[in-house]
């Protein structure tokens, strides 16, 4: 955990933001602070493969601001079964689909459901207003728990998980601002806000010295998205 | 982690049970192994103040011999907010009201949330056909987590969230068994079955031995309980 000397947030409304060091969440970040939030940055270390991660997300919370940043360890590589916490190889990128070619070996099971979890305990802590997160289910490799219907469904079990349900003097909404937005739209709005995607990495599984093989579906999807919205990818050159 | 050689699963369809070293789960855990399930426990060291509870679990995974038994770190006292992770003292028992007297400060944010969320993960995993939780909405303490209509929601979130969701081929139950349960239902139900109560812990703020404090909310149902059920209770004594 770190804290940074942030933005006055005597006044302004609280936000849990979910950051996980890629490009998504960055952007994410930058617009709950742009909506007026003092913005608590939540990382969870799950054993991924892609530590490179972390180090990205810590960068961003503080280059951004944050009025906080925790890291957490929940171990997700004691329950398996995906490329990125589990001894399963990372593929190269499939014919991208939008999400209809079924489910990558990349998927990490209930990955969304715990990290929702684990911010809605601390929104709860803090009296967040709300729990930004970076999913979106355009550009993106067909996970289930980054569709909106999925979202929607944790904001009804939000309500009733906790004292907002029993009380009733306190709620959260959740908000996944770029759910609809392609890859390039995320970086056009990036770009305007200032995010600093030198600092994201997208990669399934980087190299020892933290930069994107270039090839895993999550290269691709990042590739096409700059590509379409005219813009030169920083990550790919020397960084960190 | 440690594995057990438990029933022959090798026809069973599997369950994963959450085991928190207390009485309500071991309870669901042997209802669970009474329906035919391999039963897959799940413990969470979660940074509980009462860290005997985790013995316990592993006594009774080992005693009912649970196919698997699981305990996965997840570090809930960097969120706090809870006499039960942070440095917040434990109260004695309020006068029992059945959950109406507002939400204790032993209420833990989200946690039953963050727990089935993890069971969720494994369950997807082991492709298991549902999760047991020993969630009690009668002789309890007021815990919006444990109510009815907030299991129901999980439920929901659980089809969605996952393969379940989009795939369609594996479908997993939320099963609740002791939720409209008194406490003395619940002992008579453990004894009929064979429970080693003297394996669990209820206690909030239990002693360096181990042993219960008898004055906290929790012993207070407990002794309730095994009182309206003319049991004696054999954690009172030696034990451990």
């Amino acid at each position: 955990m770190s804290a940074f000397a942030g933005k006055d947030s005597a006044a302004a409304a609280k936000a849990v933001v979910l950051l996980s060091g890629g490009l998504d969440s960055a952007v994410t970040l930058a617009y709950a602070a742009g909506k007026g939030y003092a913005c608590h940055a939540l990382t969870l270390d799950y054993g991924q493969r892609h530590r490179v991660e972390i180090q990205c997300a810590q960068k961003t919370a503080a280059v951004q601001k944050a009025a906080e940043h925790k890291i957490i360890r929940v171990d997700l590589g004691a329950i398996g079964g995906s490329a990125l916490t589990a001894d399963i190889p990372v593929p190269d990128a499939r014919p991208q689909s939008g999400g209809t070619g079924g489910i990558p070996v990349t998927y990490v099971p209930a990955r969304n459901t715990v990290f929702l979890s684990l911010a809605l305990a601390w929104a709860e802590v803090l009296r967040a207003k709300a729990i930004f997160i970076g999913a979106n289910s355009v550009d993106y490799s067909g996970y289930p728990d980054c569709r909106p219907e999925y979202l929607q469904a944790f904001a009804h079990l939000a309500a009733l998980a906790t004292q907002a349900g029993v009380v009733g003097d306190w709620k959260v909404e959740i908000q996944a601002p770029l759910v609809q937005c392609t890859k390039a739209e995320i970086i056009t709005l990036g770009k305007k806000m200032g995010v600093d995607f030198s600092l994201t990495s997208s990669c399934y599984r980087p190299r020892t010295d933290g930069r994107p093989c270039g090839t895993c579906e999550s290269c691709g999807w990042r590739r096409k998205g700059f590509a379409e919205a005219g813009e030169q990818d920083p990550a790919l050159g020397p960084r960190m």
